[in-house]
């Protein structure tokens, strides 16, 4: 996918920051609308080419108030960091602008041409293509992601190196590489050949035309947004129910067996998740009062609450909705440690969101794929992500639920929201099989747990976590 | 201030659980209305006290899905951080209860017993001083602040480390101290008395009457809220406005001395940012059309983007609103570099907080000590604030509105509500004098700069920031 690499001249100030103003507001009233955007500018390229100057002329033109320049110096990739991590925080809110001027690329290009440790080709490619996959995925949930590469010749690129001061050479050279090293320059020429076909490339050589290539080319972005997609492609097929989910099974255990083994696998557990170098995160999911609470008491029994962090995920706030749905799973692992349960997940985009029509057909039937990047992005940093399903039968469910509400402590925990659900116990069937064929990944595979008799489900869903961080 | 030490009785669980979830969805439905708060429980105490159990007894007893426990490893406490940066994220929003079991004193305590580098007592002391006062500003702002100690004798302290298996014994020691070691546990008994005073202290000796004294007390907390304070105790003394607001300075600049001093000192101001070990913080604010975006570009125009990012302040959105007034700043400075400039700040909380009545009296009285000991933190951790108020005389503006309101591009920089402000001119000089007085601190000065000559105005910006740098 390249990108067609329009021609501009130079226009009137004044009327181009007009222009640039207009755009501007009417992408920020599209807030709460329709078809509301945001858009994200990265921002990368050579030393020198004024990417700097046409980022604060760009800032001039526009109103600032409503345009956020977010940079940072490059950061080195990781295998224990997913390349957007640092960065989700900053995506913007449907109405805004943000400019990465440090993004995923900066990050990328420096580790490459980390001299002691170099990238090889496959790996940088590797991240290439997994970047275009997240971008890909932010402008399906409505972050036009724009990329503007600034390039220099060597020639000229070593002139303006002779004519800024020390202080400012010193601390261009701090930023990761010589540019005064042809090798190096040459390098890195030859790295982002292999990624910037699908960037607007802005020779850095005119510097007034450079500026007003990057306004017009942000202009042009903001006046041609895409609709939001809304037909859908192809003919969607139903997956079959499992047998697991229509009738899951109801043995139980022995209660003192179920003590003993309790006993043991809690220990097991805590242990496992204690000692394993990578980060855990246990993912539940099922229909109401399966018994999610309970089991997740089992899970933290031995462990202290320092060591894990429980989030029970409700209906999302305002200000996320004005982000793509993931926006608020990846900030609460942005800040999370070693341990971290979910009560309810991002599966919420296939289940509760398809069903009651909070999203869109196409926004759920391409949140599977967008869910398996996510997932396949975090356990390849160093991440296991155990997702559980707790199936319950309708009776069953039927029999908690009416415990809960002649239970006067327990009575909070039920609703007629519950009550309206469980009307639509087939779609949520249809829904989790569909999920279960579309999300069973190697990588992250569901486990599904019956329930009925809860004991069982709790010693089934420590076992679980033990297979899944191979220490069963 | 001590805390009188309740005593509590073991109660039928249902029955507790009841009243706390009762208690709970009490404070989740003061949630934007007029007493709305939220709690924020901080747990600290002797190991194997009990205090996890008790949390997540707590937690089983409440409607886990509106309880956030935050729990973190302790960190040391460094001159270059605020004791409260690594926690502002989390403190809850209006109807929220979030448990810190990780914060500011176990950082503190850790800090103490670090071997290599004990505190001395006045700074721990100092250290305590400052965290008080931090949660008074936080109780005053509607996040009431609960604090618990669990305490526990060496005796019992030793049978419990003796009964614990291999993995958690080791997995307590990690966290910072050894627990077997008589003298550390004396040090940190004697360190404790010095701050406990205002805390309840529960014994850990009873684990059944730990976990329910625990949740009672938070119970009674939740159930004896204090209504915000709305009487205002002392007769507002309205400082004298000060003639450089009144008639500020018209003086003008020669255009080629303008263009070379200009040219000097922004070079001198990009290094004097640049190589200053502290972080800087840049704080505009003044009357509209003052000339603050003007101000920032010559600030910025020897600098790259990526050492600096500029905050344009505009009004607090909803989930905002939910906090502290403080917090979006908090969180703006948690993610911030080395180099934040701010276009409006938090000083509009005495200003159009305090004329529109989005701030009531007793609220925007109390803040200029808030905003003093917000500042006097950040000072204290390396970090410069240079705050400047651009002055304009009201003839001035009323010359660049009308520029503004025929200048295409610059039309969006003038609106109705720019005029209403304008009507209120006095009481914004007013507030202006009263803040002036107020918050014109020895480490953190107010400069005021005439801005009817927009060059003069520039160069006194740049020369206020080199001589709170002292870079002059």
């Amino acid at each position: 996918m390249s990108v067609q690499q329009p021609k501009f001249e130079l226009r009137d100030e004044d009327e181009l920051s007009l222009d640039l103003i207009e755009a501007q507001y009417a992408l920020k009233d599209s807030q709460d609308k329709k078809n509301a955007k945001s858009v994200l500018i990265l921002v990368s390229g050579i030393e020198l080419a004024g990417k700097g100057e046409a980022v604060k002329q760009l800032r001039e033109w526009l109103d600032p108030r409503y345009l956020r320049v977010k940079a940072d110096a490059p950061r080195l990739l990781t295998t224990y960091q997913t390349f957007w991590q640092s960065y989700t925080r900053f995506i913007p809110a449907e109405g805004q602008i943000v400019v990465m001027f440090g993004n995923w690329y900066s990050d990328l290009l420096s580790t490459a041409m980390h001299v002691s440790k170099p990238l090889d080709e496959t790996l940088f490619d590797a991240y290439i293509d997994q970047m275009r996959s997240f971008e890909h995925d932010l402008q399906h949930n409505n972050v036009h992601v724009v990329k503007v590469w600034f390039d220099l010749s060597w020639k000229s690129l070593q002139k303006r190196l002779d004519q800024i001061d020390a202080s400012e050479q010193h601390w261009h050279k701090l930023h990761g590489l010589d540019w005064r090293n042809k090798k190096q320059y040459d390098t890195l020429q030859e790295l982002s050949q292999r990624f910037t076909d699908d960037w607007f490339v802005i020779d850095g050589e005119d510097e007034a035309l450079r500026d007003q290539c990057f306004a017009q080319y942000i202009l042009q972005t903001l006046q041609e947004l895409p609709d939001h997609q809304t037909k859908v492609t192809e003919k969607w097929q139903q997956a079959q129910i499992p047998t697991a989910l229509l009738e899951p099974s109801k043995q139980s255990l022995d209660k003192d067996d179920y003590k003993e083994e309790l006993n043991k696998l809690t220990k097991k557990v805590a242990d496992a998740l204690r000692y394993d170098e990578r980060k855990v995160i246990v993912a539940f999911e099922g229909m109401d009062a399966a018994g999610k609470g309970g089991a997740i008491k089992r899970i933290v029994k031995k462990l202290d609450p320092r060591e894990y962090e429980i989030h029970s995920i409700a209906a999302p706030e305002r200000y996320e909705l004005r982000r793509p749905y993931l926006w608020r799973f990846w900030n609460k692992l942005n800040d999370g440690g070693k341990i971290t349960i979910f009560d309810r997940t991002w599966y919420g985009r296939v289940l509760v969101e398809r069903i009651e029509g909070f999203a869109s057909v196409v926004e759920w039937q391409r949140a599977y794929n967008e869910i398996n990047r996510f997932e396949e992005n975090l356990v390849d940093s160093q991440t296991v992500i155990v997702k559980i399903w707790l199936a319950i039968s309708k009776d069953e469910q039927e029999v908690r639920f009416k415990d809960r509400e002649q239970t006067p402590h327990k009575r909070f925990k039920i609703t007629e929201e519950d009550w309206r659900n469980r009307d639509k116990w087939d779609d949520y069937l249809k829904a989790a099989a569909d999920m279960f064929e579309r999300t069973n990944t190697d990588y992250a595979p569901w486990y599904v747990i019956a329930t009925d008799d809860k004991n069982t489900a709790r010693i089934e869903v420590l076992k679980a976590i033990l297979k899944q961080l191979k220490a069963d």
